[in-house]
């Protein structure tokens, strides 16, 4: 669409003499109207759906560490280097790798049947034969937290909650923690192993996995989540009164030190070319789907957001910078690389933003910015404002996961929040899969990114908020 | 509520002066009053709902000549004697049995990744070790069979079709043709194995099992279901034009002969004892879910409309049979075993209907009956009326699977048709658990068939279209 550059001047040439033009001087009015022109343009119809479709059926689940974590860099790197971004490269780092194995729970008295579960990421095996005892009911977290010392010995804790569906996701935050912890609370009081509801909002047999972690000064056990309904299952065989013995069977293997990798991609800037603006997505996903929605969405709409502007011919004062993050499953390893990789030019980043809530419609913004930025923001949030979405809170020092190590060192928070009241009815399960994705919120998405990138890149401000040097 | 009996006895006494009471004498006025007493009491709340609630979490699945189907028929038989239902008795009968085994798949080549997969009701295995091929794609049924004979030498066929959802679940008459045959014409054109997109209308990665079946002249191969987004995932590798190879595992084994067993109980009748009205669902269901609606509503619906007239104090002219059928899923053989167990009383069975099409509510009836039943039939649909249920058809001869034996030597049909919007999105798969039951659905089907039963059992009508004897 080289035409959008000239329709950009034309416009920006038409509105200086009638007084259309902004008074402020953080941006141009020239910016402004290509901003519109890109968004108008990407909500006629992007290619977005078409790269979530590549990644998803060309490489499909991307454990954090494998093999498919490999080729879906490859796929980046091909991709990229077609689109003719430049300085298109792989940023390697290590981690400790973590393969999934057999997984089979049953409940083998008083009511024998099966139970759908899966394993949580990082669990330790069961031995090969699997463990079989009798099954002891928390209904929450802080339940198995009040509960004596070695008052598990030799049992099964299940631990359930009330997570509910939220647009905003923020619930998550607060019930995750029983994925997080709940192995070692349980372990610490005697518990041989650990079933807990899945951190989720659906009712389907649908496990949801999710990482986990130990603490130096507990045994590991085992832990697995069970689907919603199958913790219901469980909830209402605990209910007829009688013990209720399980058998667990997880085969989970340390892989050891493996390679995992950000895939860097740029569209240079011109005056301005050593300050970045920096968007992105996480290139790793769960096993047990395709990683459609987790994150493969957010990987396109941030693709497709540069390519678009490479291909309307536009040129950057800012380098804008995509980063395609490795091993955010596992802990945000790939955020925390970068930022490592990157301490000495941390505030070269003057703003950013990761997509990596799905791919449904953004509805709000949220940030945390100086007085300075403000009306370079406030214009955006103007600008998207025919998008559906509202401004929010600056009190959000949160530009996503994998920029969440910058932010914790000070860069502004920037975020498009998304529409995920569906999102956890998917997140880190088999369903995380392709036709979850409706293309149409996509463009939305694209058209959001545009304006924030374009409006970012080019405005007269470099300090959105990096707080005074020490 | 034997309060019922006396407000059906009072109702009666004050129509007749007024001359309220019809004039036809196919059925009595306060059998009209009893049953509209009895629908009014079931809509403002039965116990059909705990009743598949106990089914399907203190038995679970229940794989037809599986230990399991034993264990729901023990179930059965103690529910019922506890309701104080009489004759209360399991007819066995013997069945080949089939397990199901291990069963993955993967695409090897070009794409490696994994498939969500079922093996088919009565599949033969595949080596041990699997067997690995390149995979040849067809739209339908009808395009497997217009390939040439040894066209698929070696190869594995995968075949989709367009099954979309519908009201009544008559599309699934057609499309399950694949299931039945896929393996017999893939077989006879020389494959190895066979894939099919699954007979449903979701869009979950939940494969939808069910039974298929050889033909004598054709070498059995193994067959399964992907999964609907599987389905998809392996056409859009298709597109790409490159060879697509896949590993298929499945270990199912036959067992042999095993039990099963139709489970019969009674509330008996008065001076028309020898005549029945018969209603039930099967017992039996797929090994992936706890069969909530595919039968255990149907049970529940059946069961607590017996326990309802019973506990009310009602005693009906003709004898109220409830048969649970077993082994449904693999070929109606229940309902083969009950129609040539009884065979020498067929002719008894007045009229009657099976609840096998899931928890949603009825909207339509249809039937296949004579002249004289006509004004009692009528009757039923106008009590039926204000629950939302419309007549339908009068040449439908179905009374539902297990009694469509009976149906094919002329017994007449009746059938409460349910809204099955969703059936085909659970039906076979581990998805269908409790969690997708309305109890107040299933309310409405109480109502409605206590409606149906009550006067059935109570007319002047014994001959509802039985054709005449040879």
């Amino acid at each position: 669409m080289p035409k959008l550059r000239l329709y950009a001047v034309i416009l920006a040439f038409l509105c200086v003499p009638t007084g259309w033009a902004t008074t402020d001087t953080s941006y141009s009015q020239a910016d402004v109207e290509t901003a519109i022109l890109l968004r108008d343009d990407a909500m006629s119809g992007t290619r977005a759906w078409n790269i979530v479709e590549s990644l998803t059926t060309e490489v499909g689940p991307r454990l954090a560490g494998s093999e498919a974590e490999a080729r879906a860099r490859d796929w980046a790197v091909e991709n990229l280097t077609r689109y003719g971004f430049e300085n298109v490269r792989v940023e390697p780092f290590m981690i400790e790798g973590w393969r999934r194995g057999a997984e089979t729970a049953e409940v083998v008295s008083p009511f024998p049947q099966t139970l759908a579960i899966t394993s949580l990421g990082n669990s330790v095996a069961t031995p090969a034969n699997g463990v079989e005892a009798e099954v002891v009911l928390f209904e929450s977290l802080a339940a198995l937290r009040a509960a004596p010392d070695d008052s598990l010995k030799g049992k099964i804790a299940y631990v359930g909650h009330a997570m509910k569906r939220t647009q905003d996701g923020s619930s998550y935050g607060h019930f995750v923690r029983l994925r997080s912890a709940g192995a070692v609370e349980a372990g610490r009081r005697g518990a041989i192993a650990t079933l807990i509801r899945s951190i989720g909002t659906d009712s389907h047999r649908m496990p949801h996995t999710g990482n986990m972690s130990y603490s130096s000064d507990v045994t590991p056990i085992p832990i697995a989540a069970l689907s919603n309904p199958d913790a219901d299952q469980l909830e209402r065989m605990a209910q007829r009164g009688q013990s209720i013995r399980v058998k667990l069977t997880l085969t989970p293997s340390y892989t050891g030190v493996v390679e995992s990798g950000n895939v860097v991609a740029e569209l240079p800037g011109s005056d301005l070319a050593d300050e970045l603006v920096v968007i992105g997505g996480h290139l790793d996903s769960w096993d047990l789907g395709t990683g459609a929605i987790d994150d493969g969405a957010g990987v396109a709409i941030t693709m497709e957001v540069l390519r678009r502007i490479k291909e309307a011919g536009l040129k950057p004062r800012r380098t804008i910078r995509l980063v395609l993050w490795g091993s955010e499953e596992v802990g945000l390893l790939g955020g925390y690389a970068y930022a490592d990789k990157h301490k000495d030019t941390l505030r070269n980043h003057v703003v950013g933003t990761e997509s990596d809530f799905g791919a449904g419609r953004i509805w709000k913004i949220t940030r945390s910015i100086n007085e300075q930025a403000k009306p370079v923001a406030d214009k955006i949030a103007e600008l998207v404002e025919p998008l559906g979405i509202a401004p929010g809170s600056n009190s959000a020092r949160s530009s996503g996961p994998d920029l969440s190590p910058m932010n914790a060192q000070g860069f502004p928070g920037f975020r498009f929040v998304q529409d995920g009241s569906d999102y956890f009815d998917l997140h880190h399960t088999p369903d995380d899969t392709l036709d979850k994705i409706d293309p149409a919120a996509m463009d939305q998405n694209v058209a959001a990114y545009l304006v924030f990138v374009w409006m970012a890149a080019n405005s007269n401000v470099s300090d959105w908020g990096w707080p005074a040097e020490q």
